[in-house]
């Protein structure tokens, strides 16, 4: 009986002690991190269109806070899409890599991506169109625009039009200078997958207000930054969306000395975004 | 030899299910938490502006996620400042009181504060002497003006003058017209505490731009969003402040809807700010 008490003793002893290393941990967290749905953003856009290219967080850990998103890399080598969890680079020749988890972006927004809901796509629509009927369809589920939103559009393209920007070295140039010397990719019948995320108007010169497109072709080897699309003709298509209630906003460690983050670059976001 | 079995596997299941149930807590996120020091806000500044007074948090939620800050209350019922965990209420007639913890807020900032540094501000500084001298030791501190930051300052002023505003009622006016008929306090030789955050240049539309303060005297009993204020003459004052490099953004469940969000209100912010 000696034996089997401390037998039994030892294992409340184990018991205990587990719940004791593991209680500090049981802090409602997870369960209000899957509540709010937040736009998980790397940077400040103004700084980004200052030429703020370093990167600040490892892509590791850019992942750890989302599913679906978009951004760049450290040096501006490229545009980044996130989809299913995965991190996609399409660099300046326009052929897909995955990076090494190490490698920092200076700029990226991500959300956990659960749908919340779908907006029906008319058949031949272009960006213009589809971001319309996107917004509609968002209006008409949550009552306004003042939300973050995202959404994924799997689709077939009559056409589509994306582009990427040439790695950068310091001193780092504005974006808008940098991004004349984008490279242009001109897809025609292609079958691939839209990233879309939507700022609200009052992000501006933090964020992106308005809609901002990655693309993918179906086989993960193309995209680039979205400048133009049109779906192809036919059926409607249906665009899995979810709004977003919160966002959270991480900043370099190093600062952002030397930017000029005091003036309006609204203009400039609206060159670099859409720019052919 | 039975009995002691069962009891051994019966401690060794119950440590294994604590185990189990505790686990999916076991998630870094306290640790994380205490890592990334956050401004937490609830509303966006513009829409405060165009008018959008309706709470959409309870003070409740809004103390877990900081122990110093400022803000308003549903029905734009005041000036909110938070200090030491504690939500005071500074209402139009300028007698403060402590609010239940069930009122709502429609804009909010707090922070979780521990200092990293402490500015000395001159005797005899105003306002905005106050402001250059902190700028200069967060700089000094951490490199530049890009980040967030919150300070502590208690301290005997010469002078301070602080203002509240008249609750509201639906439909709302733009806040600029509303501050036109603020009730304003001036003290002489006052001891008590300035809560002051900063916000980086970029977060305009968004969050307030540079410096806002708010202020209790010593017996929390009278205060106000400050105005303007100096400093006694004498010896230099310590100010413990800290610098965040991360923000969370909180938006209302119902939406801001008939809020005009698109235009620049930096100009509104100013005279609602400082208008004496």
């Amino acid at each position: 009986m000696k034996h089997s008490h401390r037998t039994f003793w030892a294992a409340l002893l184990a018991a205990a002690l587990l719940a004791f290393s593991l209680a500090p941990a049981h802090a409602k967290a997870p369960k209000a991190r899957q509540a709010t749905s937040e736009l998980y953003q790397v940077g400040v856009i103004d700084a980004l269109l200052a030429g703020a290219y370093g990167g600040s967080q490892t892509l590791g850990t850019l992942r750890g806070h989302g599913t679906l998103g978009l951004g760049t890399f450290d040096g501006l080598d490229g545009e980044m899409v996130v989809l299913d969890g995965v991190v996609y680079q399409v660099p300046f020749d326009g052929v897909v890599r995955r990076p090494a988890m190490g490698v920092t972006t200076p700029f990226a927004q991500v959300v956990r991506f659960r749908p919340e809901g779908a907006a029906s796509l008319p058949a031949a629509s272009n960006l213009k169109a589809l971001e319309a009927a996107l917004d509609a369809a968002i209006t008409a589920k949550v009552g306004d625009l003042s939300r973050f939103a995202a959404v994924r559009l799997d689709a077939d393209f009559a056409s589509l039009t994306a582009r990427s920007v040439p790695r950068q070295s310091p001193p780092f140039r504005p974006l808008a200078e940098v991004a004349k010397g984008q490279a242009v990719f001109r897809f025609e019948d292609v079958r691939g997958t839209l990233v879309g995320l939507r700022g609200p108007d009052f992000v501006r010169g933090l964020g992106v207000p308005g809609w901002h497109w990655h693309f993918l072709t179906q086989d993960r080897t193309r995209g680039g930054h979205v400048l133009d699309c049109t779906l192809a003709s036919g059926a409607e298509v249906s665009a899995p969306f979810q709004t977003l209630r919160a966002m959270s906003l991480h900043l370099p460690k190093s600062g952002l000395s030397g930017m000029d983050l005091g003036r309006d670059r609204a203009g400039e976001l609206k060159a670099v975004e859409s720019s052919k």
